[in-house]
């Protein structure tokens, strides 16, 4: 079920990677076997993990990879690619196979999050769309799995749109903002795509186009069996919730007067005055909503001067990620084909900036956690080859300080990346959303709550296996050989 | 020439809309005419000025617009709406008029940039989708502006697609950015949808490929005409730089070297050491490209400590907005017709915060130049019916401090407004991109320096004519009256 409604995003891609894959072609390397790891390198919002989305859209783009007519013609027109590569790419089909996380997945920083093995033309090809979609998606995710530790288990609904970046993040922003925590979603074509509760009364133009508040809020009434008043159009305590009161009193059984919303002015101050309103006109059972610039740090801060707030409507700060509006996922190549024996060698970046070095090899990540509470130790990065369910316990180090390290013997540990596509084809099926979700919230309830907690959570351990670790400084010394052998040719020259 | 693959975007509005249009038709106003004002209350950035840009979206959104059966569907399935409603939809067709400023206009905060007139429930489906395209493109195409400004006459290079908040906004965004003023961009797509000329060369997993840096720089430079080679990968200045002179040399006039690119470590340091490298090497000609977390604020850095670098390549920080990411652009009724008289009535919201309080009526912005010098000296925005090129002076006074103000003789006053769509039917024909980036240049030079300066400018005068303005405290007093009237009969009961 492919829900994304564009078979044309195959030029979604950065021209530099046409012009590398032009490269491989020229010089026979079109099937050169790579493997790619996308990962991240700071948690988003300092918080202590991420939830993985944006896989629905990886396979959409995935299943629907081809040049068409037209994009052939364009290429064609930019007179930089060769009459051998323009055939390649017409004949294009992706062939590789990726692992991923699976959507509400828990995933950390410096751990591989999607992978991708394949020729090094189709692996470089994917790039682009890959991290754009699923940087976007893990970062909407988490801000909202953070609103809803918030918001606690009061109810919190999606109400970006307007202030998305554009309209796929409107509609793939709020699919994961639910997949994060959040319950429903005003946008109308998001909860047809994806069956998301949809959600949203009136605005003020209803109020200013009756010119009348009581009129407009009984023009609603009639209209409508739920009813949630906005009540700052004139003026909040004199006018809105007098009127909202006057028309539930008025309509009584005939609507179901679910309560008032306040989206300006004081909120803590407001909603406290309307609630003893409510209450003193008998309606106990009346909600008080309130919108307007939310995020979980205002939700926190209302809670505690006891707003008396029962569900928030989230936009902005929660749609374009406000506070950090980029998570920075990288896509890097981890392993390649020696040409000569076959055989996959480690490949890595060394960079200028430490915290650009790479971890070299095709890798697997296991979450260990304890067996006898359920709770997550920490994850544990190995060579593919390598099964900690074999192993009786698990040494593990931190990659930089090794002098902190643990053991740990009475464990279950679990893959984390599954295979979705094998050799091209698509051999993963997608949980409804619903289900996405659920997983997510469990799995945010396995880690301890010094990993969750909002500000300067502890750090989750990712550590490496001995293995894989000792290959990395392995690699690491190589290079730094390589470059001083070619620094002493060159003075010698 | 609709440019955007998507004819399925009428759902893609706020639930609240829809509700609201059941009860316009529902009450019998299904006809009645209204004015909706799209403005933003915050120059994004601090800047003096916004780039309007979005229109292309708006035009291919309103064209499109129509319920399918599969909308219906869902619609239906809700089990919120009237059969009267639902068949209301069926027949749906937009038939409004749109006013609205062109792309590549300079707009500012407080005036109108978009203007709907039409019938109640149709200017209300709209909001949602024109406020999110909008929004995203004004802000992206005004912070390439600012970085324009920053980079002076260097070529900028938009290279942000995997940071993006999904598919639309890389798209769309690189267009803004386009037109806010930058030369090029890296996604292939926007290129052929656009005609924005692509960029971009090699990226780190190219010599991981090759393992060897001299190699992979001969593979590129074997396979293409024109090369800049990114140094970064093992070691800049003992590795990368050699190796580019080495290949650039042993390829002579094989290929046009282009120049290097630095990606990481300390750009000011890096690009003098790799200036003197290549110049010593006999390469004066080849240009230093810098990309890695720029912004307009880090060029101006790098370039007040004479960094040698020659043209910048730009990703998160462009493409997110990253220090603003929302414009907050809002859209609101300023007018309604009176059942009764037919005539249109002025409308405003008040509310508990005094910047939400709107400017009510149909109007129009004339921006007024002195006629001596061309330059801007403010906006002018009164009511439908007045045109001040038939007064032989403005008087321009600040719609709060109003002892602030000025009269200008000699001035040209030309419409920011212009008709869009006239009754449904599109009669704006839009210029083609390369003339609608002109368009923002020449806009932007007109400006006094005092306005463009990126920190701290002096605000340019958006002013009210005294008829608008008066029609403002009238009704702002009417509602008052209103609502102490109201209090009052609330107390006496």
């Amino acid at each position: 079920m492919p829900t994304r409604n564009k078979p044309d995003l195959t030029l979604h891609t950065d021209f530099y990677e046409l012009n590398m894959m032009q490269t491989y072609i020229s010089q026979g390397r079109q099937n050169q076997k790579a493997v790619f790891e996308m990962f991240f390198r700071k948690m988003p919002f300092g918080n202590g993990y991420a939830i993985f989305a944006g896989l629905q859209q990886v396979i959409d783009y995935i299943q629907n990879l081809r040049f068409t007519d037209s994009d052939i013609k364009y290429l064609e027109s930019l007179h930089d690619f060769t009459p051998e590569f323009i055939d390649y790419l017409k004949h294009f089909k992706f062939r590789g196979t990726i692992r991923s996380a699976v959507e509400g997945d828990l995933v950390f920083n410096h751990e591989p999050i999607l992978q991708i093995e394949g020729t090094l033309p189709e692996c470089t090809l994917v790039e682009t769309a890959i991290l754009n979609m699923v940087n976007y998606s893990i970062l909407i995710a988490t801000k909202a799995s953070r609103i809803r530790l918030a918001a606690d288990d009061q109810p919190i609904m999606e109400f970006g749109s307007r202030r998305a970046q554009d309209v796929d993040a409107a509609i793939w922003g709020t699919r994961a903002a639910y997949i994060g925590g959040f319950d429903s979603t005003s946008n109308v074509l998001a909860g047809k795509k994806f069956g998301i509760p949809v959600a949203g009364t009136i605005a003020h133009s209803l109020i200013e186009a009756y010119g009348n508040e009581y009129e407009a809020f009984m023009a609603y009434a009639s209209t409508h069996k739920n009813c949630i008043f906005l009540v700052d159009t004139f003026d909040t305590i004199h006018s809105g919730i007098p009127n909202a009161i006057k028309v539930a009193k008025k309509m009584g059984n005939k609507i179901n007067f679910v309560g008032i919303r306040l989206d300006s002015g004081d909120m803590a101050y407001l909603s406290k005055k309307a609630r003893k309103m409510l209450d003193d006109a008998g309606f106990p059972n009346a909600k008080i909503t309130a919108s307007n610039g939310l995020d979980e740090h205002l939700i926190l801060s209302l809670k505690m001067q006891k707003a008396r707030i029962d569900s928030w409507g989230v936009g902005t700060k929660l749609i374009t990620a406000y506070d950090q509006p980029s998570l920075g996922g990288v896509y890097k190549l981890v392993a390649v084909e020696d040409p000569k024996t076959h055989q996959l060698r480690d490949s890595m970046k060394v960079s200028d900036n430490v915290e650009k070095i790479t971890t070299p090899g095709l890798k697997q990540v296991w979450r260990i956690t304890e067996r006898k509470d359920g709770k997550s130790e920490g994850d544990y990065v190995t060579t593919i080859d390598e099964d900690p369910r074999k192993q009786d316990h698990v040494y593990m180090f931190h990659p930089q300080f090794t002098y902190i390290n643990k053991t740990i013997d009475d464990f279950y540990a679990k893959p984390v990346l599954k295979t979705i596509f094998k050799d091209g084809k698509l051999v993963y099926h997608q949980p409804n959303i619903k289900d996405i979700r659920k997983h997510a919230q469990n799995s945010v309830s396995l880690l301890w709550p010094e990993y969750s907690r909002l500000m300067n959570p502890q750090t989750y351990p990712v550590d490496l296996s001995k293995k894989l670790w000792t290959r990395k400084q392995n690699l690491l010394k190589h290079i730094h050989d390589n470059v001083e052998k070619m620094q002493k040719n060159s003075n010698e020259e």
